[in-house]
């Protein structure tokens, strides 16, 4: 499976991927979800993808051979605003359906792809997108700041309940550090490195990347902190009564 | 949607279940979804049920047919091991299957009831069982000492990181609340009352029934102190440094 996360803040965005692709426990891998269109001064776009892999790189190969191949209107780094490259992505992953669904049909594989998209062009606002697998897509309003693509479910409760949108970057960057940190515990089939990427506002290019990887630490803290601080908060609750 | 948890620990057993049903968020209802059998000093049979509520209410129907009509072996209340009642409440399962499974296939409606069964009959330690749609079911060990049926991924990170076998009923009742209450949060079909089983091994009776509605405050009080709670916590974990 996958887990992918985007969150539209008051002073940016921040995304992050997992990595790891399952066809069965038996056959697990690892693969980067994060794709990053950035021209220095005049756009920053990132974007992330769930779903069949074979689906979502091929929509990203697409935007990347129309992105060279002279039509204004289906290059990605011409687009003039967030909304037109919401749309774009959405023509990518129907031109892969019209190429790929009807064979995946016959092998009762299900059309699926699905991105989480942020970026600022120009003088735009910073915006964030979700795009679904029909092309069509939504936009984060500060009612619900976030979306969330794959294994989307162990990791939601600490957005319903923590999320701000005027959190700096960092902040959030934690928050979902630790909804990878849920989702991870359990489903196997999410799993390091994870790829984050935090983007302040006006910057028009990267902020900062990471990948977060066993090695480096930062995962087993939030792991050990989290799980120890959740401990002694369960400690303060008291038990319900059980005499009514 | 439905929420039912079943917890086994070495004193006993917790076991609990939401009330809401819904056939489309306009139509939503509230029904009990758990059924106690119980002869004081002989047994105490207690199941949660989750999927179709005309499918899960004519499993117990059945149930309670087969106790009434003199076959010692269809009778749950003479059973004398709690592997034959899982087994029995199998074959219910089964017998719903037959009677109603095509005319539900013929409008696409899915056959899905499902049930965690916690009970102790005379001297057999008290046991926890998980009852799937076709009639099969599993026994919790220590190694996972929880059943969850339903809308089952919101609350399953506290169990992962909180429970223990060890703990007193009145411990493992507050993390099935606070399991309710994430879940409750991201998903309007579970919803209050809630009610609450605990079984102290070997009393062989019902020993707390509680349930718990908006009006008690408790659940209202477990969500502030939960949250507030995760908010201190999340404040303590440092943020990924984000150069790297």
């Amino acid at each position: 499976m996958t887990y992918c996360v985007g969150v539209l803040l008051d002073r940016g965005f921040v995304l992050a991927s997992d990595s790891r692709t399952n066809a069965g426990v038996d056959d697990i891998a690892t693969f980067r979800k994060m794709t990053i269109f950035e021209k220095p001064g005049t756009h920053l776009i990132a974007m992330v993808a769930a779903g069949n892999l074979s689906l979502t790189q091929s929509v990203v190969s697409l935007l990347g051979e129309w992105a060279n191949n002279g039509e204004p209107e289906l290059d990605l780094n011409q687009t003039k605003t967030m909304y037109r490259v919401a749309h774009l992505v959405g023509r990518a992953v129907n031109e892969v359906h019209r190429l790929e669904a009807e064979a995946l049909a016959s092998q009762s594989i299900e059309f699926n792809p699905t991105f989480v998209i942020g970026g600022q062009i120009g003088n735009e606002r910073p915006r964030l997108f979700h795009v679904y697998s029909a092309g069509n897509f939504i936009e984060a309003s500060p009612d619900t700041p976030f979306f969330q693509i794959g294994e989307i479910k162990y990791g939601k409760p600490v957005f319903d309940r923590l999320l701000k949108s005027s959190m700096p970057l960092a902040e959030a960057a934690k928050l979902i550090l630790i909804s990878f940190d849920s989702t991870m515990r359990s489903n196997l089939s999410v799993g390091l490195p994870i790829d984050l990427l935090c983007y302040e506002a006006d910057s028009l290019r990267v902020t900062h990347l990471r990948r977060l990887t066993d090695a480096d630490g930062y995962m087993a803290g939030v792991r050990k902190q989290w799980g120890e601080g959740l401990r002694r908060v369960f400690e303060t609750v008291p038990p319900p009564g059980l005499d009514g």
